[in-house]
């Protein structure tokens, strides 16, 4: 099965910044199998991770970066064995494209916690043979592209009803939010709230609702009060204002925390009722200073979750559509990617997710 | 009922040390009402969180301080509504003497996380009335004493063939171990780490053990491997030496840590597989440097927790007598108390409990 002609994307050959800007780039998929689907990439979200990578904050990356995990797009070719798609159908890539698919964790479901490490949609090296040859010396490029390679085990079925350019942030935001709110049992009469109304945080905010909780919106910014209530938070807890914070004391059983930037999380913890969890999702670098004495006479415990597996992940999207919870997005040209990612760089993010549209590459 | 005559206790009259000795007083019981029963104690134990009361090291304490919370006695006389204890019997009791019994932590049985506020069985002030009058310049006394007066609610039933020295420690060492245990449903099947084996820890390998746990005894001495082994551990880390340490990554389900001393909590974290949890019970005052990073790529948490309520107790308490299991304990006479003191506040945990003979008194 070929799948050549002019792939385009846009990357970054050094750490992102002034200086290294994105650009587009001729890129070639590996070659596919008989299980594999040759897609063309129609949108694709931009998550805060992919600034981490572009500008290496965590190390590891290797340049050319082709960042981007939330992708969605429409099958073009399938291999000779692939059963879950057919041509014209629409489809999903999150943030990893493989796993070992031996381990306790790739047998429960969890392939994002693989005993032997996930291969991420991008900035990865192929080791368990599902994308591509094994290459310490390759690395994965993800969505900021026009076409994609994916192994059938690993994509995701997006009913052709959803609206495709709001689908990519489910792959990455909603199911990091959505797994979990499942795994921690959230239901009705559960009380949940959800620091940081942001990319991730507005969709916790509407799935919370929608699985019944009773929803606590967290956020610093007064601004965002009213766009909270009205995506079904039923309070909002504005955490600058100490009296806001503290009449909210005690009052939840779990708070998914989606802050990237550097905060306290002790501030948070007093929000938790007895046997209550916090559970963090950003990706916060700078280490937490923790009294254990809260958590001690409370029974309560700070957690971490990260994405979803791939059952999860298509349960959250069929979810969606059934629920039709979609993502705030704002559609922007390819060429506006450099402008995104200073404002996600340097402000708050916003209750909306930016999502490239990849045909303006 | 009066239950005056001679109560001696020994208390400290200030901050514990060299200038501050404990020293004998006789102080006055709550007049007992008729759900009340009037013990001899017997038996003390002595706990690590007795030290830091005595030296302040929360704040909070109130001078005279009598300690103990380790309490094993006979029962000398009874209420005329009391219904559990006949003159006789065998009484334990442990680290609160009343709570509201009105909120959802207390009609869940966790009187521990009382919303109110549990009346500790020293230091504290009656607010609840089943303690004596509700008073703010009143403070509880604990079991270094020779006579206690105790509501029949917050008494634990001993049975009178558990031998009687050994029960103190049942009430505070093995229930603080006990309940996580319970709460985090081990049994057969679970991998569980028990960090720092002292006076809790040594419980925490026995009940592990008896619930049908594997159990996985850390500790930074090697000279307690043998010990630990011997008291049902599976398996022995040693904190101190790395090899030890990176044989056991991704090892353990749970990890139970009694350290009281300051100790670094993320040198734990990757003995946690998948889904892990850390339960902090020891009283670690110096806060934690938390890296969110590892709990996140493994769904693993930092918990806490403090003792048990009242019916988790008994049943704690009725398991060892049906399982045989005993804490070691050192029985010491009232006068080595300065000593005991020294010991603990200066060096490791030995793998038991001192246990004051109150008839020394």
């Amino acid at each position: 099965m070929a799948w050549t002609g002019d792939t385009q994307a846009i990357g970054v050959t050094g750490i992102w910044g002034p200086s290294q800007p994105f650009e587009k780039l001729s890129i070639t998929r590996y070659d596919p199998g008989e299980y594999d689907i040759c897609f063309h990439v129609k949108f694709c979200g931009v998550c805060h991770s992919d600034i981490h990578t572009a500008k290496n904050d965590l190390g590891g990356a290797v340049f050319p970066v082709i960042p981007g995990h939330e992708l969605a797009g429409v099958v073009a070719k399938v291999g000779s064995k692939v059963k879950k798609f057919q041509v014209g159908d629409h489809i999903g890539v999150g943030c990893f494209v493989d796993s070992c698919l031996d381990c306790a964790e790739c047998s429960a479901g969890d392939e994002q916690y693989c005993s032997k490490g996930m291969t991420l949609t991008y900035n990865s090296a192929p080791t368990h043979g599902r994308c591509g040859p094994p290459n310490p010396d390759v690395r994965t490029y993800g969505g900021y592209t026009n076409k994609m390679v994916i192994h059938e085990r690993f994509a995701i079925k997006l009913p052709n009803t959803y609206p495709l350019e709001k689908a990519g942030p489910l792959m990455c935001a909603a199911i990091t939010l959505w797994d979990p709110l499942r795994h921690w049992k959230v239901g009705p009469g559960s009380r949940v709230g959800i620091a940081g109304i942001g990319g991730l945080g507005h969709m916790g905010v509407k799935l919370a609702r929608a699985l019944g909780a009773e929803v606590t919106a967290i956020t610093s910014s007064p601004g965002k009060v009213e766009s909270a209530k009205a995506m079904g938070a039923d309070h909002v807890v504005v955490s600058s204002d100490p009296e806001s914070v503290k009449a909210a004391t005690k009052s939840l059983d779990l708070i998914l925390n989606t802050i990237s930037a550097g905060h306290d999380v002790m501030n948070y913890v007093p929000l938790l009722d007895t046997n209550g969890s916090i559970v963090q999702l950003g990706l916060v670098t700078q280490p937490h200073t923790v009294n254990q004495l809260p958590l001690i006479f409370g029974r309560k415990s700070i957690a971490g979750s990260v994405i979803a597996g791939i059952k999860s992940t298509q349960l959250c999207i069929d979810f969606c559509a059934k629920m039709n919870i979609e993502p705030e997005v704002v559609i922007k040209p390819v060429s506006e990617i450099d402008a995104i990612y200073n404002i996600l760089d340097t402000k708050n993010d916003g209750a909306m997710r930016y999502v490239l549209d990849m045909s303006t590459i």
